[in-house]
C-alpha cells in the first residue's frame, strides 16, 4: 500500500510516499480502507522536529482518518463495510497518511452520515481537541461567555460551533477577512485582533479557549474561577502556576483517542449543529504542499489528503 | 514502589514483588495511587505462557486497578484526589499489580461512589467484557432471552446483572451449590449444567453469552439470527465460520479500554443494578495464592489484591 513516511526531520521535502506492507490486525483491531486523511499542525511540528512525540525517524505521518472497515480482527467491534473515523494511536505511532490503517476498534467511531470522507477526515483531532477542552474540562454550558482564539482555524472553527451548540455566548478572535466566515459559524461577537486589543474590551469571561499560546493575556479577561483551556501551552507549568495563583482554573488539553466523544461529535454533525470546513483537499502525492499550507498558519478550516476514491 | 513482576513463564511461584521506580507521566496521563488490583483469568494465562500477549518476560502483571489520582500529567483530565478505576493498556503492557500506575486519562473513569476500592477493582476487565459483549455487540434489550455460561464466575456474575438491567430474561448455567448466589443476581432460570444438558431443554434464544468456550453446543440453542457472544473463542475462525453458516451471528469479544463503558457501568452500580461480588481480597504479597485461587476456575465472583490501605 502507499503510505507517507519520513526518514529525517525537516521541511515538507522530507515527506515521501512509500510502498509498505498492508498492516496486520491484532485482537480487537479493525483494518480501515482510508478514503481521506486529515492534516494537522501537530503533523507539521512532528515532521520538523519541534514536537518530538515519535522519537527519531524513520516514522509514519498523520493521525486523522476517515474510511471503511475492510477487515474485522478477532474480537473487534464493527462490521465489514462500516464507515468510521478517528485518530488512532495519537500521540504514539503515526500511521494516518496511508491507504490502510489498523486501529483498535474503540479508537474509531461511526462516521457522521451527513459528511463525506473528506469532511469527516477533518474532524477527529481538531474536533476532539475542542470537545475535550470545552466539554470534558471546562464543562461549557448555557449562558457561559466563551472567548475562542483563532476562530477560523482548524480547531477554532469547531470550538466556536461546539460552544454554541452547548448554549454558550461565543466571542471569536479572527482577522477582518475571516469575520463573515466566523459569524456564519454562529459566533455572537467577532473581534479583529489586529485592530483591537481584546484584553481592553473584554472581561469577566467564564472560559477562554486558547489555541494560540496566548495564556498570559487570556488570563486577564477571565472572571475569578474562570477556566483557561490551553492547547499549545498544556505542558507549561509556569503558565499553570500563574493561572492558579490568579484564582482561575487551568485546563491544559492533550488530545486523546476517544470514541465516545467522536460519537457525540457525529451526533452534533448529523443534527446540523456542527460542520467542518474543508479549505483544501489534495491527493496523497501532494502531501508536501498540504504541509506547506497548514504550516503557514493561515488556513481557514482544515486541509485533507484524499487517499482512496 | 512495590510492583509484581515475573522474570519467567510458569506457575504462581514466578510472581515476585519487586521494588521499581514510580512511573513518570507523559502528556495526557494521570498517576494513580492504587488501592486495589483485580486478578483476572487472563493474568493467569499470560503468566503461564498460554496467552502470549506480552512477548517474553520480564514483564509486569495485571490490568485492573482502583485508586486515587495522585498527579495529573500535562493536558490530562481529572484532578488530584479523584477516585478512578479501569484497565489501562490492556492488552499491551501489564502494570496493574503495583502501588502506582501511570495511565492515559481516558483509559480510566470515575469509580462508582457506592463501592470500595476493593469492589471497584473487580469490575473493569470483567465488567467491560460483559458490557462490550452484551451491549455493544449483541445489543441486548427488553425481552431478549439470554443464556449466560459460568454465571457465578468473575465475568458471568456481571453478565447476568447487566443483561437483567437491560430488561432481558436471563437463563444462567451454574453448579447447584451456586444457584442461590446466581438467583440473587436476578437470573430468571438457573440450570445445573452437571445434571442437565442445556441443549436439550433450551432453544430459540436471542443471545448466548459464552465465557466457557462452549460455542458448538451454544449454537444449537440460538434462534436463527441469534447472537453468539464468544469470549474465549474470539480468535477461532472455524467457530466463526460455523456460526455464520448456521445463519447465526458471531460476536467475538476482545475487551478494550473504554472509559465511556466504565462510566455507564458505574451508573448501573450507583443506581443499585450491578454489584461485583468479591470472593477474596488478599494483600499484594499473597499474589501467588491469588493466582492459585483464580487458576482453579472455581471462584464465585472476583479475587482482588489490596495494595495501599
Amino acid at each position: 500500500m502507499r503510505a507517507v513516511i519520513q526518514k529525517s526531520l525537516g521541511g515538507p521535502e522530507v515527506l515521501e510516499v512509500a510502498e509498505l506492507e498492508k498492516p496486520r490486525l491484532l485482537s480487537g483491531e479493525v483494518l480501515v480502507r482510508v478514503y481521506a486523511s486529515g492534516v494537522n499542525p501537530v503533523d507539521v511540528a512532528v515532521r520538523a522536529g519541534y514536537f518530538p512525540l515519535l522519537g527519531e525517524p524513520p516514522f509514519g505521518v498523520g493521525w486523522d482518518i476517515s474510511g471503511v472497515v475492510e477487515e474485522v480482527g478477532p474480537g473487534a467491534r464493527y462490521e465489514v463495510g462500516d464507515e468510521v473515523y478517528g485518530m488512532p494511536f495519537f500521540p504514539r505511532a503515526a500511521t494516518g497518511y496511508a491507504e490502510y490503517v489498523a486501529t483498535p476498534s474503540r479508537q474509531v467511531a461511526r462516521k457522521p452520515k451527513s459528511l463525506s470522507h473528506i469532511e469527516a477526515a477533518g474532524l477527529p483531532l481538531a474536533g476532539l481537541t475542542a470537545w475535550q477542552g470545552l466539554v470534558d474540562r471546562a464543562h461549557v454550558g448555557p449562558g457561559d461567555r466563551v472567548l475562542v482564539h483563532r476562530a477560523a482555524g482548524g480547531v477554532g472553527h469547531l470550538a466556536v460551533q461546539i460552544a454554541k451548540a452547548r448554549g454558550a455566548y461565543v466571542i471569536a478572535l479572527a482577522s477582518a477577512a475571516k469575520h463573515d466566515f466566523v459569524r456564519g459559524l454562529g459566533a455572537d461577537e467577532v473581534i479583529d485582533y489586529r485592530t483591537t486589543d481584546y484584553t481592553e474590551v473584554l472581561s469577566d469571561l467564564d472560559v477562554v479557549f486558547d489555541s494560540n499560546a496566548d495564556g498570559e493575556r487570556s488570563l486577564r479577561v477571565l472572571k475569578p474561577g474562570g477556566v483557561l483551556v490551553s492547547i499549545m501551552e498544556h505542558m507549561n507549568p509556569e503558565r499553570e502556576a500563574q493561572v492558579k495563583a490568579a484564582g482561575r482554573r487551568f485546563a491544559g488539553v492533550s488530545v486523546e483517542p476517544d470514541y465516545a466523544a467522536l460519537e457525540a461529535i457525529a451526533e452534533l454533525v448529523d443534527s446540523g449543529k456542527l460542520r467542518p470546513h474543508i479549505a483544501e483537499a489534495l491527493p496523497l502525492e501532494s502531501v508536501g504542499k498540504a504541509h506547506e499550507i497548514v504550516g503557514s498558519g493561515e488556513t481557514v478550516g482544515k486541509v485533507v489528503l484524499t487517499v482512496h476514491n
